[in-house]
């Protein structure tokens, strides 16, 4: 081996990604754009909910003050949702980054394992005789074994925790959906409370008298979200 | 009145939102924004979509790499239904424009009537004989009238536009969250298809035999998919 400092693919080794865990790198990066996406939104709908309802109120006209304030609350619900979502997208990264962290700690014993060989390559070919073939052909016997621990640790956390992390993100999916579709049927509900047959100038406005029944509606709501339960299916293992 | 310019706040007219409208075209504007994360979070689902299947493909593990990429077939069509999601929030906001626009051009008459009222109070004040009384209040009359037509129409259009705007809202809610509940109950059977047991070091890998499975389970969620219908109640008015 040259004993002078040499420019070699190992002096870039710190300065970029091991090409092992490169891709799913990729992944975990941009699934925090996508749960920053999904805070966002769910920030937004929080605040439109109550600016929704502000606006109604300030109309003076108390059935668009009702429904837009009651219909508010629900949307409001709908955008902490969104943020739960995005709290369980982050467990999901998390899982992801276990199996990235033991693709990088498989890396050296690869390297270790192609470093000995192409010594070995290089020896036959400058000193075909020389006794410390003999000692490298033993080291690259051992650096096959742990290299083979190695990849079956790598195949064997790369599908448990693949299955891990997917199970959760969809899980999370389907809990958003379906108590955002319970949130929504309820604020439709209310809208058919909302009288919208016109009125005619100077007519004295018409009384409103669907507050007890909007309220219903609203305790209605809290009662199914607070009895929600999953019904998927566990992932078997 | 007097003649010479002065200050006044319909200088400002033009340079700011009429009153009128200030309240909800805060709800319109950050309603673009809530557009835009959920634009986002589908586009960023749709790229994750094929970083994943092209990571499991890498990884050479053949049951990794199968799951990996029907998986990401699913979560690249949850994206798609993200977007699709808030092509309909852009509708919804579009009529709660309808709403806005209606509410600034009611603003003219109710500024016509305040401002007769105005100049008949002031004069009562400077010449209370003055015969131009009369006919300003004569032209009060008619500014009324048209301002009971104005505001009328107003509490017309907000409660039905309201009711339309809020119809397409939680229709879309509803419609985004069965959808990718559904793909998302699909990509969990397909998870069961990747069998984790531990593999020991050194073992030939098991033969993946789980391919005819894992492409019936795709056809299945595309036929659900194809074979969605609304359930949601349709809003009277």
């Amino acid at each position: 081996m040259p004993s002078r400092p040499r420019f070699s693919f190992s002096t870039l080794r710190g300065f970029q990604q091991p090409e092992l865990s490169r891709k799913l790198n990729q992944v975990i990066k941009n699934e925090n754009a996508a749960i920053g996406a999904h805070e966002k939104a769910g920030r937004e709908r929080v605040s439109i909910a109550s600016q929704l309802s502000d606006w109604g109120e300030w109309t003076e006209d108390e059935a668009v003050a009702d429904i837009s304030d009651k219909v508010g609350v629900l949307m409001s619900e709908i955008g902490e949702q969104e943020d739960t979502f995005a709290g369980y997208l982050e467990e999901y990264r998390i899982v992801l980054k276990q199996i990235r962290d033991t693709e990088n700690s498989v890396q050296p014993s690869r390297d270790h394992r192609a470093k000995i060989a192409d010594e070995i390559q290089k020896l036959k070919w400058k000193e075909p005789h020389s006794h410390k073939i003999d000692i490298l052909e033993q080291e690259l016997v051992r650096a096959e074994a742990q290299s083979l621990v190695a990849e079956a640790q790598l195949t064997n956390v790369t599908r448990s925790k693949l299955k891990e992390a997917l199970d959760i993100h969809t899980a999370a999916v389907i809990e958003r959906s379906e108590k955002q579709t319970l949130l929504a049927r309820h604020a439709r509900r209310l809208l058919n409370s909302l009288d919208d047959t016109p009125v005619v100038p100077g007519d004295s406005p018409r009384e409103y008298d669907q507050g007890s029944i909007t309220r219903q509606i609203l305790e209605d709501a809290e009662n199914d979200l607070r009895a929600w339960e999953s019904t998927t299916v566990p992932i078997h293992t």
